[in-house]
């Protein structure tokens, strides 16, 4: 185990260390670049290194347990109860990433635990990716890179025709920060956007439908960028997909388990709908080999945020909610409110 | 050989279409679609049909040379010299491309021959398409499904970070209506636009480089928009790769021509540029094999004008400008200035 420590040479600084607060960074070591870069002189960070979970670090020196009073984690590791139950003294998770549904945050309010998350900062990626997707699904660009790469060197070019993306009508799911990103950069391809949210939101002009029936009726493109919970479990659901139809896409930057998997199969080797453009799967990293044969989709790794720019950005990210959580200040990108 | 005419079925109508001026419909058979559907009093269309060239069909029947007013034709079959000379009474070439770098149009100079294209038709997909084969190479999105489609059920993702686009630095080369296009668009990305043009742009407020070697030293990304001719052939050479850099990305969906293919290629497998999103290729339909292992280019078949909406549209444009040229009225969208 390595440890990330405030002091200098001097022993009493190095005991100091011992008093201050646990951070304990519950992410796989190719993560571990989230670390802060600099060492604090309001909290100490236990970083694990090769061992692979929070259970085995537990396991292995026990009293820490009770010490750690903060956790970096990732979503490749979820945040269970039980997990929860093993941290007596949490009192805030940090997870750099857009969502939450890896966080049992109903625990998290019981216990009066924070979570931070990872604020605005892939914003711009995830809607550059969905719009990415959009243009790729509407004009069929991996499939004609497809098509080049495996016609080994072919006569004569017969690539069927796409569909053309400029003034075409959008309904984004979700106008948080991510969809009104997505919003903005459409607009300038001359789309009409319209939008379903919890609320309607006064600070957007687009349409708004309170149900995202009623937006896939009235547009050609539906994008998810909404987070995943109870209420938007399959909000995507075969009733959706058949009102959008025959010409209409799914893009998909928010969570797989926003769309009804088993029916979007369905519906895109029927033809029921157009096509779809798929970063986020419903049981990751499993992606349905079904969707392998079919020319209509993109697929993509759950690479939106993958931008080395954005992850560069994380670890500062990371430092500022710690600093400002353990000098008693408010977060600085809360994720949710106790 | 079938023909469309103008008459019913009275004789005297017949008669007169044989006066009326001939339109040569110079495609291939899938192309016809690009014939005027409504019959004109002012000209009379030959079809050819199956017939593959406009020399087997006047080879066929010589005495349609001398009748043969206008042809319409696509960049399938270049039009040069040689065969002008076959039909010495042309005064008109309607070629339903954006570009005419297929057409010897210092002949048509010399012989007084109008030529007509598409004019704006197909800017909105063409820019569309830039922009998504930018995102595509910036964020690997062809390169993530292949990943996909070609690991049998990976057990976990392990896939590279794109670079991000919003906020990047991109150079226009060719700032006519799809460079204006693709500007509009990337704005929305917050990208930094600059251009080069034959001209400074009174109505462009984006900064302007004389020359694509100074704008390369000051972008992250080229996208080549302009028309292929003596002065642009090759005008992004070895000395301008560099000069963009080994994080820089090329997107051309001008013409092959525009880049010296060779060194591109040298560039992108020694890593002396980024990537390349490629929709044309300086010997189409041959695509140089050596790109089919590269993750960081994405091939498109010339493929940036290939959407339905836009293909249902060019008939119109044809039949347009047929009606006003034998109407002695000006052309509705000349591709040269006789």
């Amino acid at each position: 185990m390595t440890e990330q420590n405030n002091s200098n040479s001097s022993n009493e600084e190095s005991q100091n260390n011992n008093n201050l607060p646990k951070v304990f960074l519950h992410v796989p070591p190719k993560f571990s670049f989230v670390l802060p870069p600099n060492p604090s002189h309001n909290f100490h960070i236990l970083n694990p290194g090769g061992l692979p979970s929070l259970h085995q670090f537990i396991a292995a020196d026990p009293h820490h347990a009770s010490s750690i009073a903060a956790i970096v984690c990732s979503n490749v590791y979820p945040v269970t109860a039980d997990l929860l139950q093993l941290l007596p003294s949490l009192r805030l998770i940090f997870t750099p990433t857009a969502g939450t549904d890896h966080v049992d945050l109903s625990e998290c309010r019981r216990r009066e635990i924070q979570v931070a998350g990872i604020g605005n900062l892939f914003s711009e990626d995830v809607a550059d990716m969905a719009v990415g997707l959009l243009i790729d699904v509407s004009r069929k660009i991996s499939a004609a890179d497809r098509f080049l790469r495996t016609q080994l060197q072919p006569s004569s070019w017969d690539f069927p025709l796409g569909s053309k993306l400029t003034g075409k009508k959008i309904g984004i799911v979700g106008m948080g920060k991510i969809g009104s990103e997505v919003a903005k950069r459409l607009e300038a391809f001359s789309c009409k956007i319209s939008y379903n949210s919890r609320n309607k939101k006064s600070s957007i002009s687009h349409p708004f439908y309170s149900s995202v029936l009623e937006l896939a009726t009235n547009t050609n493109v539906l994008i998810l960028c909404c987070a995943l919970n109870d209420e938007t479990r399959h909000i995507v659901n075969k009733q959706v997909m058949l009102a959008l139809g025959k010409g209409g896409i799914i893009v998909n930057v928010g969570r797989g388990g926003l769309i009804d998997e088993n029916e979007l199969l369905r519906c895109l080797i029927d033809g029921e709908i157009g096509g779809a453009g798929l970063d986020v799967f419903e049981n990751e990293p499993h992606v349905p080999k079904e969707l392998f044969s079919l020319d209509n989709v993109v697929l993509s790794p759950h690479a939106a945020v993958l931008t080395s720019e954005s992850f560069n950005g994380i670890s500062k990210v990371v430092e500022e909610n710690l600093k400002a959580f353990f000098s008693n200040k408010p977060l600085i990108t809360p994720a949710m409110l106790v």
